[in-house]
């Protein structure tokens, strides 16, 4: 069992909102397009900064001169990372919550490096997508994704090493991306759970393969 | 400007957790790999049926048979609707929540008929993607995505009449899959929010025919 397996919610009780400090409930109050005014429950995180229009990045990040690979098809980074809300370890993609005044390229580039060691390069002309809302019906997150490369025959990542929080626990490991429909679906039947953006991002690529879109 | 962009939030105000009917928030209590207790803040919906998997299911709902488009490349079907949780319009695949005792894929063909009108067919042996999980460092919520085809040459799709509840405004068009990526950059310009469902999607097709995966 791997060491991100040994985690386990043990607990769950209602959250009174005067002890929250990194999520709220909020009731909005609109109008229709026929003018009746209605309300709406949502869920926000207290995390953004002020004056940022994104909670944080997800990153694409694509291993390339892998001497482990040398001839395989582009490999993506992934990661398996126990989260508290579904009591689950999670296939994801490297991740985080941006930081005041930062950028969400430079946001990708640190969290990269925090938590799989790895130095990247943003993707020239497809370094960014549009924001991307995690469940507008339901709450406010979003998160734009950054397309980075990261070259493995370069020296800085020969031995990479991750700097986590000592309360972060993350497993790195890759997968060819014309697999990554299949992994996705073998990881979930082995019990892990799908970040939405890998399940959503394997989708793509499996709908471009079999509609050959290319 | 069209009729769903007429919506907007007027008022935001905290929600307290007695007066809230859809979502509330819970502290878990868990262990991590070392052993040690922690806590963590979740969001949840209120809505998921007792037994349920999943809250609801997203649909890619190809369009086929066009005579409008007789030899374009395979359109998806996408939707305009306002979101109070972001104030904005945000350009999303057609969606809803499962009701108790309901297969995801009842569920897909179900609200598709609902929202567009359309009676679709579930793609044989693409489905039913793996369970996709918005946000799991804020929340629990997740949606399955249903594949669908629409075959427009048929009696029932030549008028689709949505049933909509009075309080929901949806408006319905296709893109071109493989345009779907530029014209998901393009419609964030005109000042839509895009769905992560779409976006993500999106950018996996996208990387497909950049990284020539296919």
């Amino acid at each position: 069992m791997s060491t991100v397996s040994k985690s386990k919610v043990t607990a769950t009780e209602p959250l009174d909102p005067k002890d929250a400090r990194w999520v709220k409930l909020v009731k909005l109050t609109y109008t229709d397009p026929t003018a009746t005014v209605r309300t709406w429950e949502s869920a926000e995180r207290l995390t953004r900064p002020h004056g940022s229009a994104i909670d944080g990045v997800g990153i694409i990040a694509i291993m390339q001169n892998d001497p482990a690979h040398p001839s395989a098809p582009p490999r993506i980074l992934l990661q398996k990372q126990f989260r508290p809300p579904i009591d689950q370890v999670v296939i994801e993609v490297p991740a985080g919550l941006i930081d005041a005044g930062e950028t969400a390229e430079a946001c990708a580039l640190r969290e990269l490096r925090e938590e799989t060691g790895y130095r990247g390069r943003v993707v020239e002309g497809f370094g960014m997508t549009p924001v991307q809302w995690n469940d507008p019906g339901f709450c406010n997150t979003n998160v734009q994704m950054i397309h980075v490369t990261v070259d493995m025959s370069l020296p800085e990542n020969q031995n990479p090493k991750p700097e986590l929080e000592e309360s972060e626990f993350i497993e790195c490991f890759t997968v060819p991306m014309t697999d990554l429909y299949a992994e996705s679906e073998r990881l979930e039947r082995e019990g892990y759970a799908i970040d939405a953006r890998v399940g959503t991002f394997a989708e793509g690529i499996e709908v471009a393969k079999r509609w050959k879109l290319v």
